[in-house]
This record gives C-alpha cells, sequence and structure tokens, in this order.
C-alpha cells in the first residue's frame, strides 16, 4: 500500500512546483497596487484545491481581500476535526531592495528557494496543501478538515476576526492549528506553547501652549520633554521590575514543573540574543532567566519617543508637547483592560501641575495565552516533530503577540497550537528571504504525522 | 538752521518709501533659488548709500553672500566712532504660509507695514540709514561712522565672524552697536543689557546591535528610550535646579543694586508670559523672580529627543537608538567649553552598562554678556530712547543668544550695545510680520538722538 509519507515523497518535485508558482504571484496586501495580485494569488489557490479535492468557498467583504475557507469532512463524525489556518499575502519586497535575485522570481540556491514570501507564509500554506493532497490521495486522511486561508494578515485582520465571530458553527474543530513562523535553529524544531498579550497606548505631555524660543523662556517653563522624562524614568525599578501598582497581581507564576520542561531552551535563546540583540549586556528581572524574561513575564516598553527637534544640526526650540508609545507585553493571567488602565492612572498620577498629561488607548489589546503542553495537541505535536525533523522538539513561551488567536480563544471552544516550518535565519520581512527546501519537505511529514497522531489520541 | 531732526520729519515719506523699496526684494539667505535676490538687495543697499553720502565695500567670500562695508570718519580723529551692524537677509515666506498680502509686496493697513523683513530686520537698516542721511545732509553728524550690514545672519554667520576677526584695526569703535530685535512693548522701550550665552550637544544612547522586535526580545535588553529617560531625569532638582557639579560654580550672582535697577521689568515679562508661554504655571528656581530666572541664571534644556516610532498608529519595536538634542543658556562668567565639558562628564558618568552613551558637541558655544549699565554708551543709550519714545526706557537682561556678539566680544575692544526699534507683536520669522512705521520713525530719531549724547560724552 502506498502511503501518505510515501506519496509526498514521490511528489516532491511537484509540491516544490507548486510553491514556487505561488511565490511567483506579488500577492502584496499593503499595497492598493497589488490588489489584483492578491486575487490573482487566491485564485491559483482555489484552482489547486480543487485539484487535490477541496472545494473552497471565497469570503469576500467591501475593502477586504478574499478569505479563503475550504472543509473535507470525509473521515466521519467519530473522527477529529482540524481547523487550519495560514496567510498567502506578503510583505513587498523589491530588487532595489537589495535582493540578490528578483524577489517574485522564485530562485534555488543551496537547497533554498529565494523569493518573498517564501518563509513568511506560503510555504507553509503549500507544505499543508501538499500533505492534504497526499493523504487525499492515498485515501489516508484520518481527520477532518476544516482550512482558513488569509490574504491580509500583513494588513488588517479585521475581515477574519468578523468571519471568526460570526461563524463559529462553522469553524468547530477539536483543535486549530496556527502554521505560521519560525523556529530558532532548522535542525532543532522549538514548539511554541505561549505568548504574551499585548496592549498598546499613546502618552502626550503639552506645557506651552506653542514652540518657544529656549532662550526667551528657558528656565520658567517646565519643559514637556523634561517632564516626559522624569515620569517615564518612574517606571521601572533599577532591576528591571515595573512600578505600576498591581501590575504583577495576576500574573501566573511559573511552576517548577514548567521551569523543568522549558530550561533546555535556556541554551537557544541566549545564544540567539547574543547573535541578534547582542547589547552591552542583558537586562531585566534578576530572578528569571532569559527565556523566562521573554516568555513569562509581563514587560512595559517605551516603543517611541519625540518631541521639539530632533534633525541633523540644531534648533534651540522649547517644545509645546512630547509624546512617547507606550506598549506592555502581557502573560497569563493579565487582563489587557485592567493593565492598561493601572498604566494610564499612574501615568497621570505622576505628571505633576507644571504640564499636562494624557493617555489614549491605540487597540483594545490581546490576553497573553499559555497551552498546558501536557494535553493531547500539543503531545501528538512533538511526537509529530520528532518523526518529521528526527528530533525531540524543545518546548518554549514565545514573547510576542498572533492578534488573530485573540479571535480564536474568544470566539472558538478548542485548544491552539503552533505549527512553524521555518527558521528565523529565513529572514521574513527582510531582503533575500528565503525556505529551506528541506524544511519544507519535513514540514509536510509533520503535518500528516500530526494528522495521524493526533487522530489517534482523540 | 535746519536739525538733523528736522530733516528727518521733513523726510519721512521718502524713508518709508525706501523701507518699502528694500522690502520688496526677496533676499532670503536660506533658500539657494534666492541668492540672485540677495545680491539685488545688496546693490541696492549700495546704491542707496553712494546717493546718502557713504561709500560702501562689498565683501565677498566663495559660497557666501555680500556682507556691505562703509565708513564716514568726517567728525574728527576727536570725535567718538561708531560701528553699527545690521542684517538684511531675510527668511523665507510665501503667500500659502497663511499671509493675508504678498509678503514681498509691502502692503500699509493702521500704520504697519506688512511684508517679510519689515521687523527682522530692514527697518533697523533704513532707519538707520536714514538717521546717518539726515546727520550728513544737515551737517550735523557728530561721530565717525563704521557700518557692517550683513547678508546671511538668518543662514550661517560664519563669513562675518571671520571678517571680524581678520579686520580689528579697519574695525575700531567706541562703541559696537547691534541694531536688530524687538521690546516686549511697542510704547514702552525695554533695553537689554545681558545676553545669555550658550552651548548645543547630541547625546546619543544605543543598546542593541539593531532594531528588535518588542516581542521577541522585550524584557531583556535596556531599551535605549528607557535609558535615556533615567538619565535625562536626574539633570534637574525637583525645584528646577541643574544637577551637574560645578554647573553654578563660576555664575555671577545679582547685586542688591542690580535688581533693584532691573525689576520695573518684572510685570512686563511676567506679562509676556502669560500670553505667550501660557504653561499651566510657571516652573524654575524659585529664589528668582520670571526675568531673574530667564535673563541671569543658567539653564539645561532638552531642545529635542526621538526614538524608536514615534508616527500615528504604533510598531512594535525595541529601538536600536534614542537620542537627545540638549543645551545650556549660560550667564557670565560661566566658560561655554568648561560647561559643555562638565555636562558631557556628568551624562556619560550616569550611562548604565547595560547601554552605550556618546556626547558631541555641535558648536564652539559662546558666553553670556552683561553691559555695565551705568557705562556712558548705556547711559546714551537710555536717554536717546527716552527722548525717541518720549518714556523713560525699562533695563532688561534677555535669555536668548546674538552668535556675532561674540565674535565683537573677542576680536574689538570695544563695549557692545543692542538698539531695537520693533516690538515681539510684529511677528518675526512668522506670517503678516510687520513694522509699526511710528516705531520706525521713532527709531530714526532715537539713533540720531543716541549719536548726539554719545559724542557729548566721550
Amino acid at each position: 500500500m502506498t502511503t501518505a509519507h510515501d506519496y509526498a515523497q514521490a511528489h516532491a518535485r511537484q509540491f516544490e512546483q507548486a510553491l514556487f508558482e505561488l511565490l511567483a504571484i506579488p500577492s502584496i496586501s499593503t499595497l492598493s497596487e497589488h490588489a489584483n495580485d492578491v486575487e490573482r494569488a487566491a485564485q491559483w489557490l482555489i484552482a489547486h484545491m480543487n485539484r487535490i479535492g477541496l472545494h473552497p468557498e471565497i469570503h469576500r467583504r467591501a475593502g477586504s481581500q478574499p478569505l479563503i475557507y475550504a472543509e473535507w469532512l470525509g473521515a466521519g463524525d467519530t473522527a477529529p476535526t482540524i481547523l487550519l489556518y495560514c496567510h498567502y499575502d506578503v510583505q513587498p519586497a523589491t530588487l532595489e531592495d537589495g535582493w540578490d535575485t528578483p524577489p517574485f522570481t522564485p530562485t534555488v540556491r543551496d537547497g533554498k528557494v529565494y523569493a518573498r514570501g517564501a518563509v513568511d507564509s506560503k510555504s507553509h500554506v503549500v507544505a499543508h496543501l501538499s500533505a492534504i493532497e497526499a493523504m487525499l490521495a492515498t485515501g489516508q486522511c484520518p481527520v477532518n478538515i476544516k482550512l482558513l486561508f488569509e490574504g491580509e494578515e500583513e494588513t488588517d485582520s479585521s475581515h477574519i476576526f468578523e468571519f471568526v465571530r460570526q461563524n463559529p458553527q462553522k469553524l468547530r474543530a477539536d483543535v486549530c492549528i496556527l502554521s505560521d513562523g519560525s523556529m530558532p535553529d532548522q535542525h532543532q524544531p522549538t514548539l511554541v506553547y505561549g505568548l504574551r498579550g499585548i496592549i498598546t497606548m499613546d502618552f502626550v505631555i503639552t506645557s506651552p501652549q506653542r514652540d518657544l524660543h529656549s532662550g526667551h523662556y528657558g528656565g520658567t517653563v517646565h519643559n514637556p520633554i523634561q517632564a516626559m522624562t522624569e515620569i517615564l524614568a518612574q517606571l521601572h525599578t533599577p532591576d528591571g521590575r515595573v512600578t505600576i501598582p498591581h501590575f504583577y497581581d495576576a500574573v501566573r507564576p511559573i511552576t517548577p514543573e514548567e521551569r523543568t520542561l522549558w530550561s533546555p531552551v535556556a541554551d537557544w535563546i541566549e545564544r540567539e540574543w547574543r547573535a541578534v540583540a547582542n547589547a552591552p549586556m542583558p537586562w531585566g528581572e534578576p530572578d528569571f532567566a532569559l527565556h523566562e524574561r521573554i516568555g513569562a513575564r509581563p514587560t512595559l516598553e517605551i516603543n517611541g519617543i519625540a518631541g521639539g527637534f530632533w534633525g541633523e544640526g540644531f534648533k534651540t526650540v522649547l517644545p509645546h508637547k512630547a509624546w512617547a508609545k507606550i506598549s506592555c507585553r502581557l502573560v497569563p493571567d493579565q487582563d489587557p483592560i485592567a493593565i492598561g488602565q493601572a498604566v494610564k492612572a499612574h501615568l497621570l498620577s505622576l505628571v505633576p501641575p507644571t504640564v499636562r498629561g494624557e493617555v489614549r488607548f491605540l487597540e483594545s489589546g490581546a490576553p497573553g495565552v499559555v497551552i498546558d503542553p501536557t494535553t493531547p495537541p500539543i503531545q501528538a505535536l512533538i511526537r509529530a516533530y520528532e518523526k518529521g525533523w528526527g528530533v525531540k522538539p524543545l518546548l518554549n513561551r514565545d514573547g510576542g503577540s498572533i492578534p488573530v488567536i485573540a479571535a480564536f480563544q474568544q470566539h472558538l471552544d478548542a485548544p491552539i497550537i503552533l505549527m512553524p516550518f521555518g527558521y528565523k535565519g529565513c529572514g521574513a520581512h527582510s531582503t533575500n528571504e528565503y525556505m529551506v527546501l528541506d524544511m519544507f519537505h519535513k514540514g509536510i511529514a509533520t503535518a500528516i504525522h500530526f494528522h495521524q497522531l493526533f487522530s489517534m489520541m482523540k
């Protein structure tokens, strides 16, 4: 009997060919002149999905890129159902940005395919469609499948948020798989079982009614830049703790068991920190290792600041205004709204009577999420990666935030797992983005293994 | 006998006409496409000066606008010599900026002439040439005259700095008059007998080697914006004193006599502060009145700050770098270089080992200056304004800096006085700049009075 894995091996070149075809379409969702290309990519996917036995629907909304939904329920009522999310749109790219080859002419060198979207995230789309093709063609698909392919992940995901909110029954599944992202090393798979949430805000200080000449008024007006620094400097202790009252009240502690489970990733994270961040020395809460500070500890970050004249040369302005962009990364069980209000109240309490202060929230925020790594979907995922990569994967909690997760968490009653096939060196959002073709094929094998293992666990 | 004052009254319309002619030439020194217009303004001045009996020279340097020098030494060796400095270049202006009438079509409304350069500073140029014309035409010029008219005050005064340095003999005089600037009220002349100096610098903090994703690294890197605020927040005490060691060591105290002499200006300055600055409340050293904080106390000001993302929306960047523009306004007898070094040393001492810090000086700086208000030139100036305006002038120390003063102080052994004819409401550098024609004529009378009074004092 031909297995799904045999089929995948036999069709490796065809799968790559499909990937290259999709990579050749510049489906840049952030540039309106490429709207037709995003549509072309959607039509390519529809045709490809029909060919392998899926029958997708396109969901459209005014001003939005096509959202593709497909389901195959041939495994029957007793089999588990998976919901898979990927995105097929890409970041902008032009040869002039510094690419060695045209970004929409997929080019293979040293076992890597160079093209915009190679790792973020068309390899994930095509790897999953290839795995499904292999399972369906060989009559060995042990799970029911629901697919959701987004065409505006790089711009504004509001369409998919609405779709998820309005279709919880249609999307009902036993597990939600988000397949995107990168592991720190191409030979050592690392699975993310937690992500931080986020809340963002603008903080504005104004003082004089207009920009002043610093000679004519300096010494009599509380300079808003100075007042801003005096306020912001009070938000951390010298050892990096956030000073906002009640900031840490709800933070879920790291249990000794989790600390043990998680610790194998420490050296990888520290190595990556040296390679990428490479600050003079690490900073932060001394009681926590680097990977714990990133994955399990909340932060308050000043993402931007501006005021007065900051260009070449000098202007002796005593400015009207200074402003800062502040975000908090959140962990379970911090409530984004409560933390936002606590930060706002504390900021305003620090504003002296010599200036005016204002806090504005920018988005509703998203909570942090941790998936219990002992539950069946994660256990199936660990074993699938071990089979696919030939190495036992490490477990990690990542410090970033994936907004669409919040929609899945809120409206779908199913565990969520992340299934990345790329690695960080592939340069998502950067020039000369690539995908390692070996990782693409390991991804296909891992996806097939996951479906087989998960179906047996249910 | 026709006096110089009679002549000036009889020729009031001609003097205005000359002013309007000069105002019609857009001598914008900051825009290279107006280089020919600056040249045209210089040629207009040459012709006008020749007509009234002065015989100017043009001094040129590659890349510089014409510097006009003229002398009339007909008062003889026993008479005093005055050196007068004005500038004839102007700031940019277009109707689209929000002018009610074209900025280079001088328009009279309600006794004011509206045009770019009206108060800053062509009225000063033409008022002085008119006073000299009146004195020469009536044979009543009691002083020898040296004129220096600059065409690049609004851009880069390096040419005049070099000229002063190279020609101390040629420019030798008993008093240097800088005629520019504004008094706080058009009916109450206020004479500036002191100015603050300045030293400027860039302060840069870097931490990670490149911009990072605040999710992936937040909590492990000392954010350079945060480090910057933590350093800058330490530079002032809560009551507004600068914390730099030795910052105040050389500051010349205000004597009780000076405090009395100076105090009549207090109400004017406070009124102006309320009208223009209008911060929620004044700030600064509590032991000093507002006018003293501005005129006699040094400051450390953050003129600009930037780092990360500060535009509309939000980017979760943990930036590579933050930078600030810092200036100190200086008073006698602070040395700009010593203060600059003290600030630099203190800033660098506050940089923690988690980030890197760098201080770069932008210019060589200028010292503060105070002219003893009991000396003959100031006494002549006080009486000249009293005659010209019909009101006893107030005395004030201004908080700004006039760079060319440093060159005069360093290379010319003569007292320096400031002779403004405009007032702050005239809107120098702003839209709908104007000069009150009554102030223009009072300026002509005041200049004639000054020369007469000064010649009698010598």
